[in-house]
């Protein structure tokens, strides 16, 4: 039999840099979810999860020289932001250990029998159990916070679900690395290592979606290939839900009234925001709606100097900085379109970011119906590249939003007269925008998704494949499921449906 | 063009009563859909909805005489059962009134900005928006419960969807009657009609579900039917939720114990369970699990006679009275299946209720490895009969549990000691069929699904196509997606988001 090894790249040479692990066999699969699924009885102790979660983010900090340094060699992300990326991941496992202690998440629920009804209602007692082993698909752009020991992880794990992790081939040694760490950390709260354990190889992630005993999926990555995971989720003979990240242009619309007040400043944070982790993040703003006139040219001034001192960066792997190359390249190609600071390749294996304008009326299509050409500049493209629209109304920055596919982030540039309710477009952009992303930001940029109780990140497809957020106190609703009790006596409740509230849980009572 | 005519037909005597309506054309139903999504407007007043539900209620009380007889002429399922199914209609419509009322549904949750954390906390306010135009496929058996007046309907108008019905062809006047209650209530409560209507024929159903403005599909049917409207749901360029409930047995476990204790009881019970509405009920017992020996010997002789003593009933069409007949000859037929009272056909439009019995350890599989014959009775079969398996030990009843697929309820009968936690199988049922199920129902029986805030209607596949329920307080969750708002000022913030909390909504608040 032979094995496809799997190498740890370095980005800034391409170099291979040393042999990983092999790829997963479907036997292997099997295996690792069959051993998944065995740790479910030990999972369902709360009190061991939490103090697991907490093990592995403290782990994590111990080790956090090895990590980020693994992590660098492996996606050139650099120090300062894998630091903060880190301490995202620890502060979201302990957040989710929190989450467990409060017991919200669970969702408590008792109607008293009421025999005064008709007809009477018996007693009911609801909580959220479980659902199984989640299959994680690792993201290339967050090696910590959305790769083995982030978000879906900690967040499945903290529900009570096994966890197995698909590695991204950009982050192999990081992965392993990060998961002898939580497996390690798993065993110092009692629980077997088996509740979480990483594959790696493409087909082996095609197995892992197959496998009967898998629940539940998460996946952050590309619309293609997180459709082709969703596709095969849904055709399963028992379909599972497959909670997919698949890509978003997050639109940006600047006011005439906000270039007016600040168009340098509106200018330099795009590039800032455009630019950063070189452009690799999910809620990079991608289309820019600014004005026509003086102002947006200030505008634009500002992010010509900006994004014209941006060093050249390298991206997460050469694949992807082909697709940056080429697709850059379609699209400042279009008539129309021009490249104010060409983005494009830097150095052998660098990029260098830039900005393509064009004029809205084009996007949105006046006077060239059914030539799609425009199209591409709608969809995302990877990479420290914006595309900026300007407009010559409102209702045409209206019918440019009116022809997007879902989003992350939709984020409004007002002036202060705006903000504070003066009339003018900002109450119907905040109307629009709400109807095609899941979070809108005002008067900021959409990167840096705060891991808060109230966060959303999710969207309208294809931002998500579902309705559920992956970032947030929320994100654990997406691997769990409700059981309801019928008069259920005291004696055989579990024990966080109990009368007596032995586990002192929120609840909602009805009745009685 | 052809048109092709919807007819109403008594089950009693396979009549045409009345021709009630035509197919819909693909056109119309494109066009119910843009009237439909023109309303999202007018639904977003929470006042207007509730309204408007409460109307809907009372027109339909009001027009109960005529609601009845037109259901029983269509469905035959007589006048007590649909006055009771009519109460169960009204009053869930006035609960999501309630619901509208209360607002919890929105799961409004505020952080608070924090520049004290690492990395500063932006403030963030969630809550949630309604999908867009929902598709309902009504029920056969249930004529106003699960049908155009119905739960899916009930709760997407709650949410401020607007609402498609693709009516079923066993009660088409029924469903045209009910959609002219609810579109002169939308009318009183100041909306338009059109955010419900009302579609005939199986193609325009098909043409509903790819419809680009719909958003989502609540369903109550078959799993055959179900199955295909979740994968057309899937493969859409933009998929959406397909909230389906495809079908469950319904296991209920007799233990030793509580057939030593109350065998004749639970055998007339049961017989209740299987008989109520002729055995057309999502939640009749399919399968029960008693005791080999005298004490079963007792149950099965007490289910003997009150399934023999059953009058024989109209199924709600000729084709389900064939599959009832051809499914429990199947089933009888099979090597050491006998028929203690044999369901089947009675009169030339009734069927004859009654029972199968058959070793738990041929459903087990013990010594049949490979022979799935079997397999069929552990199948959901419409109509008033139900497979008891004689089980000779512990090991055996859960072995045959442990082969069901995702079930709507499963129901435990247990002594009264058991009831008190004495030693005894009671536990590990509980959790067994925690595992399998969606409500656990002790001592009782699983027909009459109670609509009530803590209720749960669903279950893993088939039971239900996602981890929602079609009843009760939560089912409103299905048509709502959330958003969060960041850093959005104060005058421009929906009113449910205010600082100032104008409407009075329950909300979580983080920090400050």
């Amino acid at each position: 039999m032979t094995t496809t090894p799997v190498w740890s790249v370095d980005p800034r040479t391409g170099k291979q840099r040393e042999q990983v692990a092999v790829e997963a066999t479907p036997r292997e699969v099997d295996e690792a979810v069959r051993a998944a699924h065995a740790c479910r009885g030990a999972l369902a102790d709360a009190g061991a999860r939490a103090a697991f979660l907490r093990a592995a983010a403290g782990l994590l900090d111990e080790a956090a020289a090895h990590v980020i340094e693994a992590a660098d060699a492996e996606t050139a992300l650099g120090p300062g932001r894998l630091t903060g990326e880190l301490a995202r991941t620890t502060g979201q496992l302990r957040a989710f250990a929190d989450a467990v202690d409060e017991g919200a998440y669970l969702d408590v629920r008792i109607d008293r029998a009421d025999p005064s009804l008709s007809p009477p209602r018996p007693e009911l007692r609801r909580y959220k159990v479980p659902l199984g082993v989640v299959a994680v698909y690792a993201a290339s752009n967050f090696p910590l916070a959305f790769s083995v020991p982030g978000g879906d992880t900690a967040s499945a794990l903290a529900a009570g679900c096994p966890v197995v992790v698909k590695v991204h081939p950009d982050h192999p040694a990081t992965s392993e690395l990060c998961a002898s760490l939580l497996r390690r950390a798993a065993v110092s709260a009692g629980l077997p290592a088996d509740v979480v354990s990483v594959l790696h190889g493409f087909d082996a992630g095609l197995e892992l979606i197959r496998h009967p005993l898998v629940a539940a999926a998460g996946f952050t990555g590309s619309l293609r290939g997180g459709r082709a995971l969703f596709d095969a989720a849904a055709a399963r003979p028992v379909p599972i839900p497959f909670h997919g990240e698949l890509g978003s242009l997050n639109p940006v619309v600047v006011t005439p009234a906000a270039a007016a007040e600040r168009a340098e400043e509106i200018g330099a944070g795009l590039a800032g925001a455009v630019t950063l982790g070189v452009g690799q993040f999910c809620v990079k703003p991608g289309l820019v709606l600014v004005p026509e006139g003086a102002d947006g040219d200030r505008l634009a001034d500002a992010l010509t100097k900006a994004l014209g001192e941006t060093e050249p960066g390298v991206l997460l792997d050469h694949r992807m900085r082909e697709n940056f190359v080429t697709g850059v390249r379609e699209r400042a190609a279009l008539p129309g379109v021009t490249a104010p600071v060409t983005p494009g390749s830097g150095g052998e294996h660098t990029v260098g970011a830039g900005y393509l304008t064009v004029s809205a009326g084009r996007l949105a299509g006046d006077g060239l119906a059914g030539d799609g050409a425009y199209e591409v500049l709608l969809e995302e493209c990877f990479g420290p590249v914006t595309v900026v629209a300007r407009y010559a109304s409102q209702a045409e920055a209206a019918a440019v939003l009116g022809r997007l596919p879902g989003n992350l982030s939709a984020t409004l540039q007002l002036s202060s007269a705006e903000t504070e309710g003066a009339p003018g477009p900002a109450a119907g952009l905040i109307a629009q925008v709400t109807g095609l992303a899941g979070r809108i930001v005002v008067n900021g940029w959409p990167t840096g998704v705060a891991v808060a109780p109230a966060q959303h990140h999710g969207g309208p497809y294809p931002a998500a494949t579902s309705h559920s957020t992956s970032v947030g106190g929320t994100a654990i609703e997406r691997w769990l499921r409700p059981v309801a009790y019928q008069s259920v006596p005291e004696a055989l409740l579990p024990a966080e449906l109990r009368e007596a509230n032995p586990l002192g849980l929120p609840r909602r009572v009805t009745g009685g």
